[in-house]
């Protein structure tokens, strides 16, 4: 499989994975999603990785998608974007319905209409407690989706899978990654707020993987 | 499973499955799509049935996504609506870049967000041979995908998959479906065209089934 689609958020785990793809010497795109979502500041983020990285990058604009999909804290200016640990039962309001089902199945539908044969996709192990469309067995039956909705097979990589987000910040350290340029936090505003969900887990993984952390945090 | 979003595009296989599902007895949303197609009368189509049918509905609106699918002529429009019969390689300029599992993925998006446990879709027979994405591998590990996709599962009811569209006709007209109001025809103009693939297959459906044809067509 030679032509790679990999889902970029703007985040380190994605920008990893397309590091860690280019290095494969197959022919890379980007895909990062315009949905609506609160913290549209790492689609810049997606875009100067990609600048970085010299690879082309495309954004899919479905902004009004988040009208279909309510409560969620990611896209519903209504709910509050919880702060504290990842795994507390508060991060549930950080779940966008189905989200990742949709974004692999208009990336597939992406690589389709552009002759790409593979999508590239971060869930980590540290998503599962939270995000159902992250355990395995959605990957597992998405992979089958995947490959009976073309003529074609599309395949889908997820090599972090199995590896925690410390894991993660120690191979895209190993590879270059500039994660100076990566956007985590879900409030979106001129820094990294340092107290949500995804800036103690992104915090976190960079203590324990013993890399010095680029990030300016607000607090 | 008691509340089910039914996928209407306003042709008369989801319009029959509508009725069918109503018949049920059960709580029943419709869901269309405007997706940038080049035949959205279908969408008026789908309210006028669903007025008729007094059931509740909702347009999704995702009119950019054909930016990211090019080269279907149900979308692009420098690419023609192909004439003939439905089983001919040239009906392949109508298919859309892994459209169904958008839609379904976008469906069970909205149904995980608003309290609906099942999703129906009226893939039938007749649509394996052109189209990917209604094939029953597909709809099985669609299946299966949409069962992990949320801490709930979602069923994924597909009742006339192994159905020709006669045989749907047959029902429809049991169930009283106002054929008049759905709409097929992929050119999208003021009148059926009666010479698309699809306009050919729903005039030969009529016949088979012995059911009169209350359609207009151009020709």
């Amino acid at each position: 499989m030679l032509r790679v689609i990999v889902l970029l958020s703007g985040g380190l785990d994605s920008a990893t994975l397309l590091y860690s793809v280019l290095k494969t010497g197959r022919v890379a795109r980007a895909v990062s999603f315009n949905y609506g979502q609160r913290h549209s500041v790492e689609l810049s983020a997606a875009r100067q990785v990609c600048a970085a990285a010299n690879v082309s990058h495309t954004t899919i604009a479905i902004p009004r998608l988040s009208d279909a999909l309510p409560n969620s804290s990611l896209t519903d200016r209504r709910v509050a974007v919880p702060e504290g640990h990842y795994e507390e039962e508060s991060m549930k309001a950080t779940v966008v319905a189905n989200r990742n089902m949709i974004l692999l199945a208009i990336a597939a539908g992406h690589a389709i209409a552009h002759g790409f044969d593979t999508i590239a996709y971060a869930a980590h192990s540290g998503d599962h407690a939270i995000y159902p469309d992250c355990r395995p067995e959605f990957i597992r039956a998405m992979r089958q989706a995947l490959a009976w909705c073309d003529w074609n097979r599309i395949d889908l990589e997820t090599p972090f899978s199995d590896m925690t987000k410390a894991q993660i910040v120690t191979e895209g350290h190993r590879l270059g990654v500039p994660f100076e340029l990566t956007w985590s936090c879900y409030k979106g505003e001129q820094q990294h707020c340092g107290k949500c969900g995804t800036c103690v887990e992104r915090r976190e993984a960079f203590k324990l993987a013993g890399v010095p952390d680029p990030t300016r945090y607000a607090d």
